[in-house]
């Protein structure tokens, strides 16, 4: 081993810290925990028998190009099969709009390599996804918290935050939303509030960012357009990603943008995996094209929204006063925010003596705040853990308390 | 659109450039070319029936993990095949010293994010793996080439620029390397010349980065120790990947270093992808599990033999005089040399029209040097194309002198 090796690792590296998620999941590992900490889909939503059949089909008809190196910006099939669902609710897009990436946090990835000089800054919620965080993080990027209220982040803010920067001579080089079922706020943002904060990269010149993992996970209520349809300009970059809605397993995303910022990011892909597993592209086109994707979504939103709506009642029917929580209206989380002067951390450990588990709301703050507030998530626990989860999570809140 | 798009590209992507070889690939569409171009493995070695099989277990026995997130570090039962090998072969490593990644490629990115801050050096070949120079440069690192002899890289040249940035205070970041069958060379550095480079990362306190796609593809002469192997201290990190030996459409990769590197390389991965595809991960464990690698590696290895040895003689019927070319004992290139004042890039042109590609040389020379020089491809043609390709090569060349 060489002798200087910390003092060899990039500033970028330095500054990296492992997920606080996947470190406390590792507290986890006792089978007799009942965990709400990861996003993880429910395994009973995996098309496994449909899996089979396509797998087989694609290898026969398909294989060797199936294993074969792909072209960089993803196979021109699923790339197609996407486009046309976006077009039908309004992304004004042809396929030199999209890209596949290696997941969603490859997207992330890939914009923070794209646009972030160390010391750059950006606009996130308070909240924020953590993987974003991470991945901008991980560039030295400098994130700027906005505050939420109900319908997500306030436009108000934003519109301080960015004049704040203005009058700096500043600019941030995107705003980083998740308006859908966000996480992890578990907050959609109505229609006015996307259009309030589009007004607003378009007065500021800044690019927004649209993360969607959630958007088809809607148990009630009305859809609500796309920040990139409402503007269909360039002004909005787009990520998806199949994790939430087919499998996290065959780690494919997205990323919708204007054909010039489309290019950086293939020309960065290059150097980074060179292409995304053209093996199970080709499988997800097929199931997509089979209908087995529109198909299965039905029964995975019934699944969540029963799942949610009993642990929406477990809050009501355990929860002690002072406690309170979001109501998704899709999506894999809710937020719940303890009474000021507690804190999540020290409940998380009693919570461990109980045998239940979430993910502490501070690491989802750029600015460390949240500390009263934690995540949880309905979508990988069976009805009756989730039952006697919130029981559990209640007993380590009194007793925190 | 913003109105400053270009303005505000990071200073990293803003010095990155399309892959050459995936732009001039672009060119060659016309399915009358014969392509020597790329670096694709022959479809033929693809064991489509035998993966049939494979998938369908792994989905019937294992698919809701397959289907699941996945640890950062990779599918254990995977690592500890490869980790099995590996010490076969003299590597004296556990499984806490490898981890998967998404193909090689994102190997050579993590590896530049952990270590490289923008103007740092590093030192590489000259010629040297293409898709390393990229992922080194979209970090900004500043490369300095050492010339090859037929022996690989060359030892006295390294330690004078060693010894040069010594005297400045100056480091390099590591020593990137392609011990066998180097791509593009085609050359396979003795024992003798390994440990003389081990000898010299030691003495100058260095990292050696061994990158290793091609290893087990030897078709004669004696197995040469991995750089690993002969140091087995830490100052070595190597890179593989199933993309040769396997099938690259998995995009499977692997990094094996000393823990304390290996960490850093985790923390980096977790905000680039998260995980790696854990069902291709499975499919390639019961791959190796099953013996179908060492049975399908004999067959790859006798097929991959014959066409190089179709062209060599292709070669030596063919080519004009002062043309010379190296005779690799294994992998998928050969390197080609034109006499001193001419140009491949020129030559190119002519080629096309006779309806042969390949990759000019310049682009793996980071100072820009070998422009009379030009990679080979024998592994993806057929034996009749390899004849037919060379005979248009030797064409082409004649003409252009």
């Amino acid at each position: 081993m060489i002798s200087d090796f910390q003092k060899i690792l990039s500033t970028n590296v330095k500054g990296m810290k492992r997920s606080a998620i996947r470190e406390l999941l590792k507290l986890t590992g006792d089978p007799e925990i009942i965990s709400f900490a990861g996003g993880l889909p429910s395994p009973d939503s995996f098309p496994i028998q449909q899996l089979k059949e396509i797998v087989n089909e694609v290898l026969d008809e398909d294989g060797a190009s199936a294993l074969q190196y792909g072209a960089t910006e993803g196979d021109t099939r699923l790339r197609e099969l996407l486009v046309e669902n976006y077009r039908a609710s309004g992304f004004d897009i042809t396929i030199d709009n999209l890209m596949i990436t290696t997941a969603s946090q490859q997207g992330l990835d890939l914009l923070t390599k794209v646009f972030v000089n160390r010391g750059d800054k950006i606009i996130v919620g308070l909240p924020s996804y953590l993987g974003g965080l991470s991945a901008f993080n991980s560039y030295g990027a400098d994130p700027v918290g906005v505050k939420f209220d109900d319908k997500g982040m306030r436009a108000d803010l934003l519109e301080a935050a960015l004049e704040e920067m203005k009058q700096k001579g500043e600019k941030p080089k995107f705003i980083y939303v998740i308006p859908d079922f966000q996480n992890p706020a578990g907050i959609t943002m109505p229609e006015s509030r996307r259009k309030e904060i589009i007004a607003l990269a378009r007065k500021y010149d800044v690019i927004i960012v649209e993360d969607s993992p959630y958007k088809e996970l809607r148990f009630e209520g009305e859809d609500q357009k796309s920040l990139y349809a409402l503007d269909n300009t360039g002004h909005v970059i787009t990520l998806g990603t199949f994790s939430k809605i087919f499998v996290p397993g065959f780690r494919i995303g997205w990323v919708i943008a204007h054909p010039d910022i489309l290019d950086k990011f293939i020309v960065a892909k290059q150097a980074t995996d060179l292409c995304t597993s053209p093996f199970v592209q080709k499988i997800s086109a097929k199931y997509l094209e089979k209908g087995y994707y529109a198909e299965n979504l039905v029964k995975t939103i019934a699944m969540y929204k029963e799942k949610k709506e009993v642990m929406m009642k477990a809050f009501d029917d355990f929860m002690p006063e002072g406690v309170t929580w979001t109501r998704p209206e899709g999506g894999l989380f809710l937020f719940l925010t303890l009474p000021e002067h507690m804190d999540s951390e020290e409940l998380f450990r009693e919570a461990l003596k109980e045998k239940v588990a979430f993910v502490i709301g501070h690491v989802f703050h750029c600015d460390g705040s949240g500390k009263n507030t934690m995540r949880i998530n309905f979508s990988y626990a069976t009805k009756d853990q989730i039952v006697e989860g919130v029981k559990r999570l209640a007993t380590a809140i009194k007793k925190t308390m």
